[in-house]
């Protein structure tokens, strides 16, 4: 089958051997797949990871169990190794062997077909279209801040990032109850949440007000410090972007003003297909162009340029 | 009166008016001054404090209400304006318009007698000796830890630094029942935690095991990046050094990890006193060294030396 290989200094579509259904792993046609921040640092050497990038991906079960045969899936990309005491306390997410699709010694979605962990699959609902679904994990990334801070309802809350995740995660963040502003550098993406009533501003007319919770998901490194300024003292900074370098902080007013940084990745699928289903985020703005797989390259290359949100691969 | 007055790039005994009693603020005789790592880094320029130095503190109030007079007292060190949100919130601590003794906008303790804020003040039982109740306020800000960090009882936590503050912070994580690993540089000072029940390791035979709480209280840039990679996933760094300047820092593992990091400052002076009033935890090995307030300089500079733990400074 074609799948696009990433690589230490090198991607390409290549021909792969098809994946095999056995022990707990389902075989997943791959309807539609998404570009995430991560695959560009991936490709840049983000991980040392060799093998199919992609993690985002929604398709329908080729084969595996007859039960989950034909049903339209997304699937959970931390592939837990189920024994050990992350897994059974229900945090595979963190299990210590786990392998994480497209990431992490486990080939991924930029390919004809995907092999699953059938414990990680969910099935698509009818109204939710294909489109939308590949958003679920990213969402699912968005909920996590509502498990990780509380109170969340009542909150005075600022989204540093008007990407594709800080996109995400002030609607999410709106429908927790927050009272959210989104800053960013495009009023295209901005007018977006606007539409749905939550409050924006162009960082260069931001007044850095103090709020409880600020989000960092600006994918730079020097947007932690901005974070750190604009959060109260004993306030919270959620940080989303994952910067693989070093980079220069001080984190003296963290001590000062006592600020809990809390870092934040992965999320609970449950939640997010649920708010899709009931049409509570709009993930389809965000949809900025389609390749076919045959030139992902291109789609990864589009995908970095400025302004642009998310890239669909389609198989 | 005498007083050790610093600004940035000078530090002198000088000759200072002595303060007055009015409004709210008592007059306090200092019967014993401690130097803490704070005084020292504003001595190189931190937080551009000019003034008289010096915020751990023991004294009798010569000056003040009657039921004041003739107490001996300690002192919290931010003097918050009683009518912002903060202060209404008995959160002085981070009121906004805050001076701080010896470090914003305050005289401080290094001096014959210094003025404080009645509401400041703290009497110290009988049963607590002035060498003791000099440590009341470092040891209010490892009590904060208790304050911040839940659950701590059944923790397993690394405290890392073994200095004046991180003995202490060993000291009183190990009395709200978290089982502590102490990992410093001096054999002699961890033979202090070991006198008392505490596990403890010399840094380079450290074998760097995760746990779910560790303090950083090295006092360097360095140490929150060993914490961090000490830290089990989803656990808790708390960050009790202030390092003034910026360092390169990699915050990839927090975001993978979802660790939470937790600046942590001055603490609550009443749970401080009641250990020292029980006996519950051992400062008096702390005490390096003693010098008169006219060799203040010499007694910074003892501080500042390799080894040293807390000295005194007699008015």
């Amino acid at each position: 089958m074609k799948a696009f290989l990433a690589s230490v200094g090198h991607a390409a579509v290549v021909d792969r051997p098809y994946p095999e259904a056995r022990d707990d792993m389902a075989v997943v046609r791959v309807e539609l797949a998404g570009i995430c921040n991560t695959d560009l640092e991936i490709r840049r050497g983000y991980m040392a990871f060799s093998g199919v990038l992609g993690h985002e991906f929604v398709g329908i079960v080729e084969a595996g169990p007859p039960s989950w045969v034909g049903r339209r899936v997304v699937g959970e990309i931390n592939f837990g190794c189920g024994i050990c005491g992350s897994c059974r306390g229900q945090l595979e997410r963190h299990c210590p062997n786990r392998r994480v699709m497209g990431i992490v010694d486990a080939d991924g979605a930029f390919a004809e077909a995907v092999a699953v962990p059938l414990r990680n699959l969910h099935e698509v609902p009818a109204s939710v279209s294909s489109d939308e679904a590949v958003f679920v994990e990213p969402l699912a990334a968005a909920f996590e801040i509502v498990e990780q801070i509380r109170p969340v309802l009542g909150s005075t809350c600022t989204v540093l990032g008007d990407g594709k995740l800080g996109l995400l995660v002030a609607q999410v963040l709106d429908l927790a109850g927050a009272r959210v502003l989104a800053v960013g550098h495009h009023d295209s993406h901005l007018g977006l949440l606007r539409r749905r009533g939550i409050q924006t501003v162009l960082a260069n007319a931001w007044d850095h007000r103090a709020t409880d919770i600020v989000v960092e998901a600006t994918g730079t490194a020097a947007g932690l410090q901005a974070a750190i300024a604009a959060t109260r003292p004993r306030g919270t900074v959620v940080l989303k972007s994952t910067v693989a370098q070093s980079s220069a902080l001080n984190l003296a007013p963290v001590v000062i003003h006592e600020i809990t940084i809390v870092g934040s990745r992965c999320g609970p699928f449950a939640p997010a297909l649920r708010a899709l289903e009931e049409k509570r985020v709009d993930v389809a703005s965000l949809v900025s162009a389609r390749f076919p797989l045959a030139k992902a390259l291109d789609a990864l290359d589009h995908a970095a340029a400025p302004g642009i949100l998310k890239v669909f691969i389609e198989p």
